[in-house]
């Protein structure tokens, strides 16, 4: 395995930059499959791979998308054999006649496939253990290369395949992501590392941000940056309504400690616009802080549809802070559902500050819950009435220190609009969370949170 | 441009077959930048690309995705050129100093970039439009190839490029999606159509089906499909809880009022199970159907959080016949917001039929609508209860003709239940309102929907 011999991590250990720089590891990635040529379904392998060697310190090079087709799957894993240190596979390994990616990748190997009976024992026990019978041609997954090992399926029958030959390391997963991403992180990563071709750990700090534009973001960091030179490196990535900022440290001059260290200053620089390390959602983040302070949550919406209520509900344990929601799509049901007075909603209109305040009060008192979040206004095709157009937004945010709501504004298409307009309540209540638990006696204004 | 005249549509003006078949077009898909790599963005333009070249008939063959860099841009592209027919990049067309893809392809194809002043001119508009001044870099977008047209951008700075050379066609798109994705169906397809690169119409009549899964689908179908032998293409598409059926004529032997003759025939065979010709989604559908009776509908959700109110709300015009939802996660808020009795919810719990028949007949009364959905039960991480495992889901049906409900059982992560569950209450509503648009008294029974 001499070729495996540029690790990424070596001098890591003792934390000195290396005498020599090592040229970056070389990844490939092959995605099999008509499914994602036709548009039928989003490629979200390259999604879920491209991000995990991300976080572990290496850089996917390039991803090719070929059709199930046996010539342009061996045609297009020779050219990529020939050129890369690390190829990883996805699809075509399961039991119908279209998937030839096995046979197609031995022959370019110049290897045997061969039967390995265990492989044949643990798919028809998985059968078994639903009953059903085994059909012929799920033999096929039983089929192995004569040099090279088995990375075990825990949530299907096609298990993943692993080879190394000519100094490079080969990577067959199957293709439903229930099956490919477990096997990724628990066996693949770990082997991988092992190898020196990627960290065991994570490779940068991620610090995420709310409510600050990258631009003005970079601004307020770079003093802390500038200490560290090229030995540290800086990457931003913005979402919609927060952006993140990664350091690493690419020739391992400095070691995690040290990185965690940086974004620990950097968190305390920015105090409320510091959302979490790592990659929790907004939603996640107002959970943790709404289960320590043990308090209840209510939200109430209209033009997000139902969106911020999911935001919730995304993750487990929700029951434990979320009273519930109401998506009221009538002046009917705001009056039903929230007693919003028949007066307010004549006088101001549904899409109004005022609206959005009596939304999120009557949430919070019909729901019973101590925090609630409202959202009104004008996300989509609609035209925009009185002089507030599509893209219009108003948020309430009621709280035991008051009950508040704003304007906002944003350009885009409707599924944007709705995106910003659950980011921009998310991050309202999260600020106003943070006050409360700092005890904080003055809670947020509108002028200086409107953005 | 005798290069272009291998036309896959000549053939088909007289609908006789050609005398040889013609290979079929390359097209092949240069997504560029890093994000894409690092899984910081899902790779949007191979769906939408794929979607759009399919629909005209065109099979992309390729998609290579690589890094901002002008080395390995210009590498694969010359690559590329040398295989495909068309070559269509997206990305790397801005004004920032990691936007060199312009260059990088200028110099593989031998050609100069040069000034153009009418771009110039439409872009400092375009800033004065917005009130901002023009910074120098976004000249650099109003450098076009000496031998090759401008696609006008009508949502941003960076116009798209057209090359036709060495009998190949290279369009260049920018990669902001509402500036690509019109760009593309306005002037791309047409351009694309007139030089018989691919079909100016649809190619395919594609029947969305829901309730039946895809094998039960062909066997349904296919004494029809055997008639027409090989003139007749069929493929199938299953998404969760709904199966497309595409049928197509590869080589023109069938015209398009034929296919929508025998898409017709599958249709009346199909019967409920039919749900649209074409891409409407099932809440679309439903939407059409209650405006089309003047009906209004009422959600109450635990398990899908907000997810099914929001199906309605993702297209325009729920205004219509959306009176409302409620997302109640806690029994205090299905009493409070739906009346269900507090015995009921005792005795059979919260995840149980009787709860979402009262779930859908209180937000039927609450919201004053016609017809309620209302879905519970288990769908994540929190461990099923009283002998219903995580996957359980129980659906409400409220309707003029009665009230139900029935049990569903879906295997899988929390985000393919929520969304199993929502389609299965679509597909149960939009059941409902055919049979009682056609007049039919007896209303479907919980044994002959269950799946």
């Amino acid at each position: 395995m001499s070729g495996l011999a540029r690790m990424v991590s070596d001098h890591q250990a003792n934390g000195a930059a290396p005498s020599q720089p090592t040229p970056p590891i070389r990844y490939e990635l092959l995605t099999l499959g008509d499914e994602l040529l036709l548009g039928l379904t989003p490629n979200g392998h390259l999604t879920f791979i491209g991000a995990q060697l991300g976080r572990h310190g290496a850089l996917l090079q390039r991803n090719v998308t070929i059709t199930d087709e046996a010539v342009a799957i061996a045609e297009q894993f020779r050219e990529s054999w020939a050129r890369a240190d690390v190829v990883i596979t996805t699809g075509g390994l399961g039991p119908t006649c279209d998937d030839r990616t096995r046979e197609a990748v031995a022959a370019v190997l110049g290897q045997k496939l061969v039967f390995e009976p265990t492989i044949e024992k643990a798919i028809s026990e998985r059968f078994a253990a639903f009953g059903r019978k085994m059909t012929q041609n799920n033999l096929k997954q039983a089929y192995v290369f004569e040099r090279g090992e088995v990375l075990p399926n825990a949530n299907g029958t096609a298990p993943g395949l692993w080879v190394e030959q000519d100094g490079k390391v080969l990577v067959m997963l199957p293709g439903p992501p229930n099956e490919l991403q477990p096997m990724f992180t628990d066996q693949v990563i770990p082997r991988l590392a092992a190898r020196g071709l990627l960290h065991a750990g994570e490779s940068y700090v991620q610090l995420r941000t709310a409510g600050v534009g990258e631009s003005m973001l970079e601004t307020r960091l770079q003093p802390i940056f500038d200490r560290f030179g090229e030995a540290l490196s800086v990457a931003f990535c913005a979402h919609t309504g927060a952006v993140d900022c990664r350091v690493s440290s690419p020739d391992g001059r400095l070691d995690h400690a040290q990185l965690e260290a940086i974004a620990g200053e950097c968190a305390a620089l920015l105090g409320e616009d510091f959302v979490c390390y790592g990659h929790d959602s907004l939603a996640r983040v107002c959970g943790d802080l709404l289960r320590r302070q043990e308090r209840k949550l209510a939200v109430a919406e209209t033009a997000t549809g139902g969106l911020l209520a999911n935001a919730f509900t995304e993750a487990g344990g929700a029951c434990k802070f979320f009273a519930g929601g109401v998506v009221c799509y009538s002046n009917d049901a705001k009056m039903a559902l929230l007693d919003c007075p028949e007066c307010l909603l004549e006088q101001h209109g549904a899409a109004s500050e005022e609206c959005a305040v009596a939304m999120a009060t009557g949430a919070a008192e019909t729901l019973g819950a101590d925090f609630a979040l409202a959202v009104t206004g004008f996300a989509g095709a609609a035209k925009g009435v009185g002089g507030n157009p599509v893209g219009t937004i108003f948020i309430g945010l009621f709280s035991p220190g008051g009950v508040w709501a704003k304007k906002l504004s944003y350009p885009g298409p409707r599924a944007t609009v709705k995106v910003r307009a659950v980011n921009a309540a998310l991050d309202w209540l999260r600020r106003e969370l943070l006050r409360l638990e700092s005890g904080a006696t003055t809670t947020v204004r509108r002028s200086n949170v409107m953005r």
